[in-house]
């Protein structure tokens, strides 16, 4: 049992779902977030702008400290073990556009689950 | 140490809060979410009804499809590892209406914590 | 791979985002939550101030449920297993009042990431 968590663009929360219903996924949970990704300052960029080292460095400190944090969705999707990777393509497919801010996933660990429902636990209340 | 993750009807944060604290759980984490579950379609009534195959597959997948996202409470609470089981069975208890959506819960590995205003680490942090 | 999930005051955001910016950890998604910690009642100060057994038990009840949660932000940092000494000690050291509600860190395991743009799995894509 995994918990996949998706971090997406806002615009991207109704085709995921869709294509995540499409794969036989129909339970996911959505939150909003705000976030920022990891920073690639390309320093080289910037020395052959002619930049010298201490403009350089300056340039990317204030890139990474002023960077805002941007609206995201997060999507929690719980899923049985053999589901993981067909669900993560499925996410990556609908979300690629090749930019920065596409998204980021991260798979967790789960040990156990149950429905309130019913009380079932264990892989049947996934 | 795990951290049990339950999301719950909105109209039911109150009295899950009151359960636990009742039994001694006090710390806890309420966030917004918008969710669906398993969406469970029996094929065997739709064709009962008269459906063609071809008619139950259009419903099953309008249904999967067009279900929208409904608001729940999602609440996040640390527990020491013997206190999982207590902790799972009281928020079934009070959110248990046998109804679709009733919630769902699940349970996660944490490796570590630490409580900011001394810094302590561990079990002590819970 | 280790999630860091960070329960912190609102008003702490900034100075957390810059810390750890400043520590070369760019990457964070932060989300509104309401939280209530552990409340500690110190019952032998009531027995001190006169009060009997049975009125200490009244108050530890009902400041235990009639606490309100209280608006927070909720941090979830996803770092390196060598980060994550440094990334704790950061939000430790900016958060740290020494107050009630300073907050909470915890850390959980990730089995794997992806990164939504190039499609990188593993360490790669944190």
């Amino acid at each position: 049992m995994k918990e996949i968590i998706a971090i997406i663009r806002m615009n991207k929360v109704n085709v995921t779902k869709k294509a995540l219903a499409d794969n036989g996924v129909c339970g996911l949970h959505a939150m909003k977030v705000m976030g920022r990704g990891k920073i690639h300052v390309d320093l080289s960029v910037l020395s052959d702008m002619g930049a010298t080292e201490e403009i350089a460095g300056i340039v990317s400190e204030s890139l990474s400290k002023g960077s805002r944090l941007i609206p995201k969705r997060m999507l929690s999707i719980l899923v049985q073990d053999n589901e993981v990777d067909k669900v993560v393509d499925n996410i990556i497919n609908v979300n690629k556009e090749g930019n920065k801010g596409d998204g980021k996933i991260f798979i967790c660990p789960v040990l156990d689950a149950a429905r309130v429902r019913t009380g079932e636990r264990g892989e049947a209340a996934i």
